[in-house]
């Protein structure tokens, strides 16, 4: 039997040598450092005494609709310090993937988007052209003559290689209708995350995975997924800070996110909060398969 | 091994003694009597030929948006003489299914409905309460007050005891998430059918399916579907009709959908046509579950 979770919580010396064991801590958000728009005590300090202590920190967020330099502003309106480097959101890590590991071969590399402006923005700063996702002019009810010109083709890109599906606030049956399309005539599927809800104002909205799973139901495929805990987000994390992963600790509230995200890539800790979704009653269960190394009641039990 | 179908294409005392059979037919429409907007030749006559023989005709279909009414119009538009007591809709069958076989106790029982006005025609055709649908005001994008609202319940119809899920051509964010949190607070959940896809112009475009499985994936609940193959619509159909099963036939292109709904149903037969989706070969294949009691290449044939 595996040994359980090391509980840090009111363990100096368990602190002390955990701290130390790291060079760098990617830090899923929601659930660790606020919840909803409240800021938990101590997050500002705690982010501060690891910072003082020289660690690399990386915000890992499967949040779709926001850029980096968005969520940037989002850190900072709930008082927490930081720089857009530090900020690895699930829309930068799918314009990672286009531009830097899939590559499709010109001009068949346009990428068809069912998402918000956040997608848009990282697509630009990795040079990859799109078409699709805010633009207006898929803002309204399908007509007789979209069903004719999508039937035969004439209402779509040619050059679209690619369609990546976020959550998109506007997403309607015109838009689903292309997606389909498209993937019906060979375009790669990619997601920036499958997450089936969004939380919010302490329940749940329709996710990212509520836009790509009709299309998954419609063809029978499944994307590629680029937010926690597809280690595709890890490896374009790898890539661009440059890290062991054995130095590396992911800390997170879920399971089935982020503590699995740092398990199954190997980095040499993952340390899980209980102040957001998954309690500890989960790793202790008689068959739990997602169980962290270490944990605590709170991030700030941190400061010791 | 279970012997193969009888194929009664040119087999003049094979078509005989399948006529007498049966006192009652079960159609489905697409890819049967016609495809697309293109009526096969000899439907009518076919049709005709059985009402000669004093046959009961009952047109089913799993189209969610129109009602029984809108439907007659269809088939009248392709040249097939009907009655409206002849067509058996999915709308028509939720419709039912709501407000003779589930019977919640009043006032807790309001519908929220996703889906087009056929819905609406055939449950204010029952006398069922509903919210959503074709209403206006919520054919619009989700606002910050929408967040408060539905978290709050107080945009919430407190009566709303069921969620109906069809094709709704103006899905959209907002009505997903108010059928999400009607779902969260405890109502049933129905789809009038869950096909991933819905035909048209040679492809495929986005089915009722499609409307209800962003709700599967957010509440891990399974709606009770009221189409083929759902024995709910069957229990519906014999309800209204009166018919002794063993005498009834199902006649239909797809396997999965149209057979399976006259075998399950423990229907007297089961025709298969090879004018639309299934190929022989699929019931031929080793392993096959859905294996008709007939076949012919194509309806008319029928006529001997």
């Amino acid at each position: 039997m595996a040994p359980g979770p090391k509980h840090l919580t009111g363990d100096q010396a368990g602190i002390s040598d955990f701290i130390n064991k790291f060079d760098i801590f990617l830090f899923d958000c929601d659930g660790v450092l606020w919840t909803g728009d409240h800021l938990f005590s101590g997050t500002v300090e705690t982010l501060e005494l690891l910072r003082a202590k020289g660690k690399k920190i990386v915000f890992v967020t499967n949040n779709s609709t926001k850029s980096r330099s968005d969520y940037q502003k989002k850190l900072t309106s709930m008082g927490i310090p930081s720089n857009v480097d530090e900020i690895f959101a699930s829309a930068y890590s799918s314009a990672i993937y286009i531009a830097r590991i899939l590559k499709l071969p010109a001009p068949k590399n346009k990428v068809y988007v069912l998402g918000e402006s956040g997608i848009e923005t990282e697509l630009k700063s990795e040079g990859v052209e799109f078409v699709g996702g805010t633009d207006p002019a898929f803002r309204r009810d399908i007509t007789p003559e979209d069903y004719t010109g999508l039937a035969d083709g004439s209402l779509l890109d040619e050059n679209v290689g690619i369609v990546l599906a976020g959550l998109d606030f506007h997403v309607n049956y015109l838009k689903l209708s292309h997606a389909y399309q498209y993937l019906a005539r060979g375009a790669k599927f990619l997601a920036t995350n499958t997450d089936s809800t969004l939380p919010s104002n302490h329940t749940f909205f329709p996710g990212a995975g509520s836009i790509s799973i009709p299309l998954i139901n419609m063809t029978g495929q499944q994307p590629i997924a680029l937010g926690k805990p597809s280690q595709a987000m890890m490896d374009s994390i790898e890539g661009k800070f440059q890290f062991d992963r054995k130095t590396a600790c992911m800390v997170g509230d879920r399971l089935d996110t982020d503590i699995k995200f740092g398990l199954e890539g190997k980095l040499g800790g993952t340390l899980a909060v209980l102040t957001g979704v998954s309690k500890k009653e989960e790793w202790e269960a008689e068959g739990a398969e997602v169980i962290p190394h270490y944990y605590v009641d709170k991030l700030s039990d941190l400061r010791g």
